[in-house]
């Protein structure tokens, strides 16, 4: 049964290869009693790890970066050992949580582990909302579904999220709008 | 000079009057070398209690409600005594600092206050984006520009934005959509 008012969370997910690697995926979780949620489809790298390895670092990041990085190729963050579990979490994440799966639910296409928080450490402060941030957010929301979505809609919308871009971004917003904007030029939509 | 690239950060300043009650306005702030700079209008309570007394509180806060609430009459928030400076802090600040003013441009129509950080408290962690707190926040935006927009306009960004409310919001940011959208309403527009 769906869930009323589940608030999403969009975070990055850092779960753990068969060969030790890290892989850090964005996704949008939920919160229920006290444990998050996480739905990854099938197939995944997301959902293939956690299959394996039932444990998984979930990063509360405000570098816009990383959500944009993992559409236009830029994968490469450092990562630090995670302290209760075996795992790896994001340096730039505000707060990470540690988590153990206490339930998983192999469904198709899309999977449901739940998982248990074991540690949860805040590095950083929340410095409050940036709309650049989240014109980043809606515009990587908008990349990931360009083949679906006529182009005088992607072109309105990214002619909408350009306001805040100028008016309220820092570097870290303009270069991760740079790498959605080259993404949606090369798949052939003027802007 | 403009300076390039300055982040805006969205937040709630706390400001005290002359008779000791806390006033707290959504503001767009920057940061610069570590300071925080705070540029109210004239005339407005904010730049009135900060000409008088030179300290003030911003809460980093991601309850939509106080932003969408002082556009709507919603400003009873509780507030909790600073421990640096004579002040008040929100209670649903996920981090506020405390600044002493160090600079004061009075400019017109917005003047301009340089605050240096004398206690930084963070009280719980970023829980991560969430695309309709952005949407709240955008839609507070218009609500406080509608007497200079087409109706039109209006209506297309609000439908813009109603998806992300559907599809991530929780309890807090419906509450807060509902007031700005009752508010859009009594303008006389229809949504």
């Amino acid at each position: 049964m769906a869930q009323l008012n589940s608030k999403i969370h969009e975070v990055i997910v850092t779960t753990m290869a068969d060969n030790g690697e890290a892989h850090s995926a964005p996704m949008g979780i939920t919160e229920v009693n006290g444990h998050f949620v996480i739905q990854p489809f099938k197939p995944s790298s997301t959902y293939e790890n956690l299959k394996n390895h039932r444990q998984c670092t979930i990063n509360f990041t405000d570098d816009v970066r990383v959500f944009a990085g993992s559409l236009t190729g830029h994968r490469d963050w450092p990562t630090l050992p995670c302290d209760k579990i075996k795992g790896r979490y994001l340096e730039q994440a505000l707060t990470h949580i540690e988590l153990e799966i206490i339930d998983f639910v192999d469904g198709d296409p899309r999977t449901k582990f739940t998982g248990k928080i074991v540690n949860d450490v805040t590095h950083a402060p929340f410095r409050g909302f940036n709309r650049a941030q989240s014109a980043v957010i809606e515009a990587a929301v908008l990349t990931s579904r360009l083949s679906m979505l006529p182009v005088e809609k992607v072109q309105q919308e990214i002619g909408y999220l350009t306001i805040a871009i100028e008016k309220t971004a820092g570097d870290r917003e303009l270069e991760a709008w740079s790498w959605l904007m080259d993404k949606i030029k090369a798949a052939g939509i003027e802007l």
